[in-house]
């Protein structure tokens, strides 16, 4: 159900301090990882849960680098190791914490789930993290009860825009008739196009003229489980591109938005997010609005998608039918498919 | 578990307005069923699960006749075909929406489970609704944690008057020893008998001597999956008369109550009721008494079916005695079980 | 799952009154169990199940020594058979509600789950209620979503006390080095040692000399399902004692609590449980500070536990390490399986 060798984000960076307190449990593809910092603020990703008698090591205490189980004092090192069992003299074997590879780029948290020698971090996806000085963005964090599967149909294709976030993001229907072309990758999709000739989103329309109309260069990197990095520029309207061209017109507002959907299991998700300008086409209010929109709209999605999984649960194995705006989610859900294959087979093997 | 060939009462026809925001779900037999009104004022009951990706038509969009799904925008007919896919030009095999018959009767909505060809409105109980002249009529509804045989089992045997309404409909525990003789009908049940010789009710006994008695003639029509309707008429008290004929005694208060139970699933329905006297036996103030009356004794019942239902939960298979006051829910659940095993053996045959 | 014969705790005799409205239900190792007291105030246990449809007979009517279910008013007497049925003359075969052994002692309510030929007083626990004139003690209890077989593992090792209790119960980590030697009973274990030359506990610390040490003997009395019996008595440190011989330092508060945990089902328990001191060896204001400590310390026992049950329910079949204070537990629950595999031999062969 889930790709064990991935990056999964965590969260932001933030979310972990170094005091004594900071002992941050994230529930991932059906796993509880306890993060916390050494002294030293390295970060260490450590299964939640004490080998002895499954006791929670995020109810434990922090000593230097160290954890300590507060049900019968065992003293876990930051690699998993047990360093003292209280009354005894030799350390039983078995005693260890399951720890994983642990990242930190752009902001984000990432844990490896599966082989650790596997877990290398050139395979993080591209983002742009809140404190690179290009860009000025802001984060934010949502829980939706759906399947990861469900978010990457929603992500994965765009169109959806002009019905779910006609409030928001949307300022026609124009959204509805995009066709994007999908590159696939060797772990997810890359789509570009340009959506042409449209008025101002909603949620921006008081700041222009009402015959004004645009542009929007539109750039999705999506990567298993389910990372959304979006490039989303406005443009003044230029005569006569291709859907399938970026537009030339004047650039306006370079925007973009970093978003991690992490499984929590089956039927739940974190969801985070961020959305800015690039330092050069900001201006005062823009990214404050942008972001006020952004979680509005993501609540938007968070009720069609509980919606949707309450109508899936009640409607098991009920048939579906594919329209033209499925390619997207079919691609991608297509790479992730051929990743659980793969790692099906090879666990058959051994 | 569920008959399909049946009349299903989803409700007051009031709950279901002509404005935009008018999308009504219900949850009947397992299924989430949608309610909405053409701009005619004609009412649609459609399966509330767009054949696409599941979301649910209810977070929809109502355009004139039509309902728009505003995840991806596919528009649907009245007759659940769709109409438009924003972005395709022709229209997908399979995108259609189911739909239910459905009628309007004595200001219910009924829909149809099962085949529409058989979907007969004469098969539709026999009620008297809020708007019929001759009666003064008031409405309710609660939801109640049970199953519908429990709530079968409730309405075929009025003995229970006694024990649980003690402090509401009965005067005495004289329903505890009624013997009423039912008569089987191809879709239910039908009972008459008469009460006689009572005190007044307890919420009535202040309108009325301390000694003053009563002969209630009762006649009962029972359908499935679980509707009930009742007149209840009394009259002064008269000597000698038999319970299984109906008194001569002077006509006081003809009252009628026409009573729904909507299985939601397994665990679940919705009770939809309504209690009130004819126009000729009307007194002011009694109707609203009688209503008032109506709400506290059906919590009651829902106080004494929850908890029933806890201990089925709790104990499965345990055995259960047979009592004299079975004879009526025996015979009613016999004709439910039969129509289930024609259904049953329909779709073994097919 | 849950061993039947075997004696279980139904809470303090206080909580079951003679008035009309004392029926009181506990769930007893997935059965309820209806508590009531006849006219002289006998007890009496009964399966809170109406033998006709299974309605609670909680929610009925005490007549005298008997309970009248109030869904069809059949009566039971406090031996369980029925003495009427409304409408019918002869009580039907089976007409029996099932009653349970039960027995009060120490201010505790015991009842029986297996044979009755079986339910031997003598194996009710040993204990000292709040009655008992030679003590003062105070009572509580508190509901915990977690196995018995967790609390019994919780409870017959005391080296947690040092980490889960470092707020309340304990003074330095000295518990966590414990080396009890525990005695197998038929039916439990039973342990004694004295814990030497601790400080106060944090919950005393104001009281004593920053100085000040003490040897705290301990005597342990655990029997099925999972009743703890404890004596605990703080002396003064004398030098050079062994921790497996009582202290002879001067007696200074000779403590004793009384616990019984009794599952509720497979994931809940409750805990009934008393602490105070001799009559001999209280002062103004300890028994007061005692009882809020007391309760603080087992909810700080929830909350691991708690969390312990989350990740046993997350990780299931995941593996165990042992440690060298598992001996208690595991002698307890070795005691535990015996009477379970008898039980499961007998029912096998019969």
């Amino acid at each position: 159900m889930f790709v064990r060798n991935a990056w999964y984000c965590a969260g932001w960076d933030e979310a972990v301090g170094i005091g004594a307190n900071d002992l941050v449990v994230r529930q991932i593809a059906g796993r509880s990882i306890l993060l916390y910092r050494t002294g030293e603020g390295r970060l260490v990703a450590m299964e939640d849960r004490c080998p002895h008698r499954s006791a929670p090591l995020s109810l434990g205490r922090k000593e230097g680098d160290a954890i300590r189980c507060m049900y019968h004092g065992m003293l876990f090192g930051p690699d998993g190791a047990c360093r003292q069992v209280p009354g005894m003299d030799r350390i039983p074997e078995g005693a260890v914490a399951a720890t994983l590879p642990v990242v930190e780029k752009d902001n984000w948290i990432w844990v490896w789930l599966g082989d650790p020698a596997r877990a290398d971090p050139e395979l993080i996806c591209f983002a742009i993290g809140p404190s690179d000085p290009d860009w000025v963005l802001r984060t934010s964090h949502l829980r939706v009860d759906t399947g990861y599967r469900e978010e990457i149909a929603n992500l994965a294709d765009l169109s959806h825009v002009s019905w779910v976030h006609g409030l928001t993001f949307a300022g026609s229907d124009d959204w509805g008739y995009i066709k994007p072309r999908h590159r696939l990758n060797p772990r997810g999709i890359e789509t570009r196009y340009c959506v042409r000739g449209v008025p101002a989103p909603a949620f921006a329309r008081h700041l222009f003229a009402d015959d004004a109309r645009f542009d929007i260069n539109v750039h999705v990197r999506m990567t298993v489980p389910c990372n959304f990095i979006l490039s989303f520029a406005v443009h003044e309207a230029e005569a006569g591109g291709a859907p399938n061209e970026p537009s030339r017109g004047k650039l306006l507002l370079d925007t973009f938005s970093s978003q991690a959907v992490t499984p929590r299991d089956a039927g739940s998700v974190d969801y985070y997010f961020s959305w800015g300008t690039s330092r050069e086409t900001n201006f005062p209010g823009i990214v404050d609005l942008m972001h006020r929109t952004n979680m509005d709209a993501f609540l938007e999605d968070k009720r069609i998608l509980e919606g949707q999984r309450a109508r899936l649960l009640q409607y098991p194995g009920a048939p579906q039918v594919d329209i033209v705006h499925d390619a997207g989610p079919g691609r991608m859900l297509w790479v992730l498919d051929q990743l659980l294959a793969e790692e099906a087979a090879e666990a058959g093997a051994a």
